[in-house]
This record gives C-alpha cells, sequence and structure tokens, in this order.
C-alpha cells in the first residue's frame, strides 16, 4: 500500500484511458464529462464484475481491466452498435497503486482497440468490484432479442466453451497455466463488435454469451415468441476444447459455460452468403447450430431444455 | 429471502423506473438500451455508493434509492445540465425483495421529479452496492470547475451542514430520529437541477458539494488558478443547525461535513441580480460566502486551508 490518495490515483492512471477522440468536449476532471452525440441514435449498457463472483481474487489486474470492458463492450457488440465513451466506477479494498497500474494497462489496451474513450466515473473503497458504463453508435436498426422469424438459422460467432474450461484451468492451477491458449481465451475475451456492425440488416435478431449458450439462446427464443432447435452435431466443441476436456465435457462447457462473450444470432436462410461475408470481412469464425420455427422453447436432441435454469442463477 | 430470481426481480421492480420518455427508443430488455440524443451535447457521470463506506448498513431502503440518484444528478446539476437517462448498477448480498421494492420507490420517485428514465442495467450479487450512470442535456455551455475569475463572488446553495448532523443523528439513534428535518436532509437530499440550469451563462463556474465545502470549494481554486477567500460570518450555519448542534458543531458541520449536494458556484458582482433570479426563479436560497482574487489556495480568517484534506479520503 503506497502513500497515494485517491485524487493523485486519479490523476496518473485513470484520466487518460483508451483513445483520443474529437467528440469528448470534457473528459476526466469534472462533475460530469461533456460528449458531442453524432446525431445517430445511441445505445447504452452497464455492467458490474465483482471479486469472487464475476472473476476469481487471483486475477491477473490486467485482465480484470481487459474483461470488466470486454462484457460491456460486447453489449454493444449484440446491439451492432460502435463504441465511443465508457465511465468507469471502480471500488477497491485499498490503495495498490501497482494493481491500478496494471488495471488501467488492460483496459486502455481494448479501449484503444475500439476508439473508445474512458471520459469519467469514480474510484471507492469497498470489496474489490468494476461497474462500466459504455456507450455506442448506433448508423441502423439495432440488433434486437425479439426478431427471430420461423425459419430463420441459429448462428454463433468463435469457439463456443474454450473460456469455461480456461477458468476451470486457472482456478486450479493460476499462473502455471497462463500461457494456455483456453485460460487466455477467459483472461481476455474478444468482443465482436467488428461482427455486430456487419450484421446490422443482416441479422434478424442477437444476443450476446455470458451467461452460457442454452440461457442466452433461451432469451432469444422466449423474447422472439418462436422455438429454437439446436443441432446437436454442431455443438461437440473445437478441437482444442475437446483435447483438453474430453468429449463429454467439451459438450458440457459449449452448452452452459458462460464467459464467451460470443454472439448468438439469427438470419433467414436467403442471407446465408451475407453471413458469410461478413464473418469474412470481419475475420470471425461463425458457426450455424440450428434453426427458428414457430413454437416456444429451446429444443435439443428431440427434448425440451428448461432455459432458465440453464445459466448462472445470481440468488 | 423469497423465491425470486434476478430476472424476475429486474420484471418485477426494476424494469419501468423514472419517467416515460419519447427519446427512448428501447428501455430494459435487450443487450443495451437505445436513445436518440437531441442534438445538444450530452453531460455524463457515473457515481457509486457502498453500504458502510457511503451510508450505514442500516439506511432505510427508499433512502438508498433516492440518495444513489440524486448524488449523481447532483453531478448534471453542477454542469448546468437536463437529466434525461440513467443505468444503475444493483449489488445486493441477498435476495430481499421486499428492500428491493422500497429501493425502487425512492429511486422511482426522484427520477420521476426529473423526468428521467432508468433505461438500463444490471443485478448482481455481492456487497450492497448502488452504482448510477446518469446522461443530461446540455442547452448551452457547461459549468464547468476551471472558470473563476478574480473578482468573482462565491456563492453556495441550500443550508450547508444539515444532512452531515442529519447522518450524525441518525448514526447514534436512527429509526427514533427519522421525523427530524436535518436526518430528513441526509435521507433524502435535493439535487439542484432547476438551480444549475437556471446558472447557465451567469456562473463561471460550479461544483456540487459532496466531500464539505471546504474540499469542494478547494477544487474551484485549484482548477481555475484563483485564490478563494471565505467570509466567516456567512457559514455559521442555519438557525435549525445551531440549535441542535451548537456553534461550534454547526460551524463545523459547514465547513467540513459532506452529502449535501448543494452547488458552490462563482459569478461576477456585475451579475448579482441575475443570481438571484435564478435563486428566486427555482425556488432555492442562495447565499454568497466570499469572492476570489488573484493567487491561490482557499483563505479562512486570514489563514491559508489545506484543502486537499479537508474532505473525506477513500484511501
Amino acid at each position: 500500500m503506497q502513500a497515494c490518495s485517491e485524487f493523485d490515483l486519479i490523476a496518473r492512471h485513470l484520466s487518460h484511458l483508451g483513445a483520443c477522440r474529437d467528440d469528448v468536449l470534457q473528459g476526466v476532471g469534472d462533475d460530469a464529462a461533456v460528449v458531442m452525440p453524432s446525431g445517430n441514435p445511441l445505445a447504452m449498457a452497464l455492467d458490474t464484475v465483482i471479486e469472487g463472483v464475476h472473476f476469481p481474487v487471483n486475477l491477473p489486474a490486467r485482465s480484470v481491466g481487459w474483461r470488466a470492458l470486454a462484457v460491456n463492450l460486447s453489449d454493444l457488440a449484440a446491439m451492432g452498435a460502435t463504441p465511443c465513451w465508457g465511465l468507469l466506477g471502480l471500488t477497491l479494498p485499498v490503495m495498490d497503486e501497482c494493481w491500478v497500474a496494471e488495471f488501467a494497462a488492460g483496459l486502455h489496451e481494448l479501449a484503444c482497440l475500439h476508439h473508445l474513450t474512458i471520459i469519467g466515473g469514480d474510484v471507492t473503497r469497498g470489496p474489490r468490484s468494476v461497474t462500466l458504463q459504455v456507450t455506442g453508435h448506433l448508423t441502423d436498426q439495432a440488433l434486437r432479442r425479439d426478431g427471430v422469424q420461423p425459419g430463420d438459422r441459429v448462428w454463433v460467432s468463435g469457439r463456443l466453451g474454450e473460456a469455461a474450461e480456461g477458468l476451470a484451468s486457472w482456478q486450479a492451477a493460476a499462473e502455471t497455466v497462463i500461457d494456455n491458449p483456453l485460460v487466455q481465451r477467459f483472461l481476455y475475451p474478444t468482443p465482436r463488435i467488428a461482427l455486430g456492425c456487419a450484421l446490422q440488416g443482416v441479422a434478424t435478431a442477437a444476443i450476446d454469451i455470458s451467461d452460457g449458450l442454452l440461457a442466452d439462446a433461451g432469451h432469444l427464443a422466449a423474447q422472439s415468441g418462436v422455438a429454437l432447435t439446436l443441432d446437436p452435431a454442431c455443438l461437440a466443441g473445437s478441437a482444442r476444447l475437446r483435447a483438453e476436456a474430453g468429449d463429454e465435457r467439451a459438450r458440457e462447457r459449449v452448452l452452459r459455460g458462460g464467459d464467451d462473450y460470443e454472439l448468438c444470432f439469427t438470419a433467414p436462410s436467403s442471407a446465408d452468403a451475407q453471413v458469410k461475408s461478413a464473418a469474412q470481412s470481419t475475420k470471425t469464425a461463425v458457426t450455424c447450430i440450428g434453426y427458428a420455427k414457430a413454437g416456444a422453447g429451446l429444443w435439443l436432441n428431440g427434448l425440451r431444455i428448461d432455459a432458465s435454469r440453464a445459466g448462472y442463477q445470481h440468488f
């Protein structure tokens, strides 16, 4: 614990995070930040991550900073929005300047990748947690959760289940497995901003997978008033995941593992070429995992899944 | 603890908080909210309040909801902004639906008074805390902290020190003093939104007083590069405060008590009539408490105050 006040800490490590943007008229340092919106609609999200609940206590500070922003950017990606501004609420049990410097570096790195500026926020003392609020521009219709049409195909980005297996490896062995690619997938998830933007006008609906595929696909089905049927042949997991976890656990990770921050989206089969073009232009793998039909619920192997019990339950 | 999931809780108590607004295109229920900005600059603030740090553990839930929004609206008031949207990050140790209903009622009541809509957010499990992010429109130049000019008068709104005395009474006797007007001032502070708006184009600088007058006036002096001299005759405290606290403690509460969420602002003496007119039209008491001159620091009774040590220190 070094001698450093809340104000020193902000000035040294938290006052210039992320990209420089011309539309930020007043950044950190006044009662509120001031920005100039572009005239397009704005998408706004806020997520809190808490030590011991959303991430293990020994997580590298750089990962905590990266992930806190990534989980929020993933929400913007699922709307098809382009990030612009963020506000940071950082709560720390003690003043540990080294921890804050590493945390800031992780947050800064991901913010710069997406041309986002941290324009303000708050530092308080308490159990370690990070809240970020992010805003993005929408240049087309937002990708909502309630737009799935019967006949649509269901798609996912990336390689589901790897982050959940990576978290388990980290919890078992921490620093000794930090270079494991699956652990890296947990520590530094990739919000699918470019894919989300490219899917505007193509996808009929989208959600980001934070609580596991079954839980989040269940939200799409329920909010759209359709049935989604998933194809088990497409949900075996990546070769890398199966090699580490074995076939049975790999499948469980794909279906119920959280923390992937991939997109689950739907599009009519007539848009297959456009979906593949969006994936290719944004260098993002996408996989068709099922289809929508009239009805209700989430279906796998002919059985209806209780999606409300499939994801992480906070209470 | 009642059987109620995070999703039930949001649907029942947190999905329709505050006013209805035409510029909210998508509220609670998707990955992010979608709003349509007006074309004016936006002021954005975020503040976290934590049980046991920012408010006592036995505080009525309705007050926790009201105060969490009030401290954020106070930041918008200090910029001269008009509130429009908020996002809520609520962290709870257990699922207590009664507590959440009361919390929501307090937040809803203040949000409606300022025509603000809670458009989204997040509910998580952890030590009780509330983060709010609020956005407001600016129809004129923002009131900044760095605009004080030598010769300006220093003004404050309301009756400083009452909230700090109210907090002390609450901590000593809780429910038995809940009707005490000073306790009510702590439980339900009034963000000075109308006054802040009326001061646009009149005040040269403004800050909200959350950490005590000396600490916050010190920020104005430092960020504007001027000296502020305060007049002790104007800082004795209200009759009500002196009656409860006695003269000596009353003065201490005025100077160093936090939680007032009043505005401290400056304006040239040529604008006295405009300041009084702004106060009258918004039914807000204002008091001139000093003046600015070339130099540095905060001065009282001929002594320079170390403002960096005057306020609440988080670490």
